[in-house]
C-alpha cells in the first residue's frame, strides 16, 4: 500500500483541545509517536528536535517505528488515530528558506518567454545552481487559503495580480546544522526528508520589480508545504541527469541522488500537468553543495527547493506561465472551460509518487484579494 | 553624554557563568532589567518576548527606566554592571531579514558600474523600494569574526572571494507582527527600533551569480549588526527626501520617517566614508508598506536593512566598490597604504549618531578563506 510500511512519513498532528506533537502516518492513520516510542522528543509541535538528532536517529527511529507496526503492532495498535480525527500542522519550523531553480527545461522556458532575442539560459545557468532566499515567515501547511496579492504591476499600476501562478516543486528538509564559515558535509548527514512545495507566484508583480535584485513580494505572499514530511531513506534513488560542462568539483555528484518522483499538478480536482522530477538537471546534493559552499550555515528546520519541476513535454510543464505560454495558449479544461492563471476559488493540488511510496500531497485554494481602494 | 538618558538602547548581555538576558545601556554600563524592573520579559536571551508586547509598552517601559535612572537612582545603582564585565550577544532572535536599495546614489553608482551603456537605474527604481530576502540564520553580533567566502567567480572559476566589501546600513527591528493576506499598519505600531548593519558582500561571486534571481551566496555568508537595538523614540525625525515621482498612495508618507544619522565607517580605525542617512530616498515605513502590500505576514523579530547608504561625495559612499569605482581607483590610508578591496585581517566598524544619540557600533573582522584545494 502507498502508505505502508516503506513509506512512514512525519507530521504533526493535534487532537481536539491538545496540544500538536509528531506523528507518523500509516495507511489512514497517524501514529502517535510520544505514546508508541515513549520519547518526549516527539510531544514538540514540530519536527525539529528530533531532526537535530541525525542521521543515526532518524535510521534507528524509523527501524523501530516498522518495527511496532509489524512485529509489535497488538500493543501500539491503540496509539493509531484515524486521520479523520486529527488536524494536521506545519510539520517544521522553518528557519531559513531558499528557492532554487534546477529544471534546464523551466529555466530555458521562462528565458524564452521574458527575453525572446536573447540565449534562453543565463551564461551562470550550466554552472551552478541559480537560487535565492524567499521569505520562512509566510511557508505555510496545505489546506491554508491563499490571499490573491496586491501589489505594483507596472510603472504607477496598483492592484490585484492578475496573473496568480504556482509553480510545482520538491523541498528538502535540514536537520542537522553546520558552523558559519564551513560547508556542510555528505547530503544525507544534513537533511531529513523532503515534502511537496507550492511556491506560489505572482508574474506581473514579478517581472515588475525583480531587477536587479529577484523575486520579492511575487513570491513572499505564501508558500504551501505538505504536512508530511518524506524520510530520505523512503526514496528511491537514480543517477542524476549528465551534465555539460562537467561541474566544479564541490558540485560533483558523489553518490546517486537523482530521486524518480512523478509529480502531478490538480486543478480543481482534474490533472493538467505530470512534471517528472527525474529530469531535472541539478540534484538536491548539489543544491546544499551551493549554499553552503561560501559558509553559510546550516539550521535544523532550513527548507530548500528545487525550483518549478519541469520536463520536456507541454503536459510537464510545473507551473501556469509556461502551460500557457504566459497565458497566450489558455489550457482546455475537461469542463469545457479554458485557463490562462489562477481565478478566485480555484483550488490547485500537488501530489506525487516515488515508486510506491506516495508523498504527502500539498493543496491550496485562492481567496479574493483585499479591496484595492487602500492602493488606487 | 551620548549614552544618556536620551539613548538606552536594548541589548543582550550576560555576566560569567549566566545566561543571556536583556539589559539597556547607560553610560558605560548596562542596566541589568530583569533585576531593575523585576519583569521576566527581560531574562529571555533576546528582546523578542519585549519587542513582541507593544507600542505602548515600549513607551512604559522606557519611561520607567528613565525615572529608576532618574529620581531612583539610588535604587537601581547596584543593577548597573560595568560593560567591561559583561559579553554582548545577538540582541534579537531575527525571523526573516529583507534587504532594501533605498539609496539613489548607492542604486545609481552600482548601475554605472555595472551597466555602463544603459540608464544607471532599473525602470523600477523610482516607483518602489526594491527589495530581496537575504538569510537569517547568518545575522551575527558585531565582533564576530567574518571568514572570506569562497566560491565561483566566473565560468570554471573558484576560489576565495577577490572583492569582499561591506554595505553600511541601517536595520529596522519588528516587534509587533501581522496575519498573512494584510498589510502592516503604522510604522511605529509595528517597528521597535534601529541597528547599525553591515551586509558583507562578495562582488565578484555576485556579479558571476545574480542573474536572474538577484544575489545568493554573495551575501549569505555573514551579515553584522551591532549589539544595541536603538528604540525609534530615541531618534529625531526629518522629513523625507523629495520623491518624484510621487508613489502611489500606499506608499505616501503619513509622517516624517526621515532619519538624520551621521554614519562612518573605520577601516583598521580609520574614518573612509561618511554616509549622511538624511539622504535616502524612500524612508522605513515606506519599506514597511511595500513589505507587507502583498499580504507578506510579519513576525516578532523581522530585520529589514536600508540597503547601503550612499551620499552624492565621493566620501560619502558606503561601500568599497563605490568608494574604489570597482577597484579601478583605490583609496588612500594615512598610512600611505592603499586598498580596493577587504584584505585577510582587515577590521571594518561602522559606527553613527543621531543628534546626541550614539547607535551601537557594528564591527568584524576578516579571517582568512578556507584552503581552497577542495574546490579547486
Amino acid at each position: 500500500m502507498s502508505w505502508g510500511i516503506d513509506n512512514l512519513p512525519y507530521g504533526v498532528f493535534s487532537l481536539p483541545g491538545q496540544e500538536p506533537r509528531v506523528g507518523v502516518r500509516y495507511g489512514d492513520k497517524v501514529l502517535d509517536l510520544t505514546a508508541a516510542l515513549h520519547d518526549e522528543v516527539f510531544a514538540a509541535p514540530s519536527l525539529n528536535p528530533f531532526m537535530a538528532r541525525g542521521r543515526a536517529a532518524w535510521r534507528d527511529t524509523r527501524a523501530l517505528i516498522q518495527e511496532k507496526l509489524t512485529s509489535d503492532l497488538s500493543v501500539v495498535e491503540r496509539h493509531l488515530i484515524p486521520l479523520a480525527q486529527v488536524e494536521l500542522h506545519m510539520p517544521v519550523e522553518v528557519a531559513d528558506y531558499v528557492d532554487f531553480y534546477c529544471s534546464l527545461e523551466h529555466a530555458s522556458n521562462v528565458g524564452r518567454m521574458f527575453r525572446p532575442d536573447a540565449e534562453p539560459l543565463m551564461p551562470n545557468w550550466r554552472h551552478l545552481p541559480v537560487g535565492y532566499h524567499g521569505r520562512s515567515g509566510t511557508v505555510v501547511v496545505s489546506g491554508t487559503p491563499v490571499r490573491r496579492p496586491q501589489g505594483q504591476l507596472g510603472a504607477g499600476v496598483f492592484g490585484p495580480c492578475r496573473k496568480l501562478d504556482v509553480e510545482a516543486e520538491l523541498g528538502f528538509v535540514v536537520g542537522v546544522p553546520t558552523e558559519m564559515g564551513t560547508p556542510a558535509g555528505e547530503f544525507e548527514d544534513h537533511v531529513f526528508g523532503v515534502t511537496l512545495v507550492n511556491d506560489w507566484s505572482a508574474r506581473d508583480i514579478q517581472s515588475w520589480e525583480y531587477r536587479p535584485l529577484g523575486p520579492f513580494l511575487a513570491k513572499s505572499f505564501a508558500t504551501s508545504v505538505s504536512p508530511w514530511v518524506t524520510p530520505l531513506e523512503a526514496l528511491p534513488r537514480i543517477p542524476g541527469r549528465a551534465q555539460d560542462p562537467e561541474p566544479l568539483p564541490y558540485l560533483r555528484r558523489k553518490a546517486d541522488w537523482g530521486l524518480d518522483i512523478a509529480v502531478e499538478i490538480l486543478l480543481n480536482g482534474e490533472v493538467v500537468a505530470r512534471p517528472p522530477y527525474a529530469e531535472m538537471y541539478w540534484t538536491p546534493d548539489q543544491m546544499l553543495a551551493h549554499l553552503t559552499v561560501n559558509g553559510a550555515a546550516l539550521r535544523t528546520g532550513d527548507l530548500f527547493a528545487s525550483g518549478t519541476i519541469s520536463g520536456p513535454e507541454r503536459g510537464q510543464r510545473g507551473s501556469f506561465i509556461e502551460l500557457t505560454w504566459n497565458g497566450t495558449d489558455p489550457i482546455k479544461l475537461g469542463s469545457g472551460e479554458t485557463r490562462t492563471f489562477l481565478e478566485d476559488g480555484d483550488t490547485v493540488t500537488i501530489r506525487a509518487t516515488a515508486g510506491d511510496v506516495t508523498l504527502g500531497e500539498v493543496s491550496g485554494t485562492v481567496a479574493q484579494a483585499l479591496d484595492v481602494t487602500q492602493g488606487a
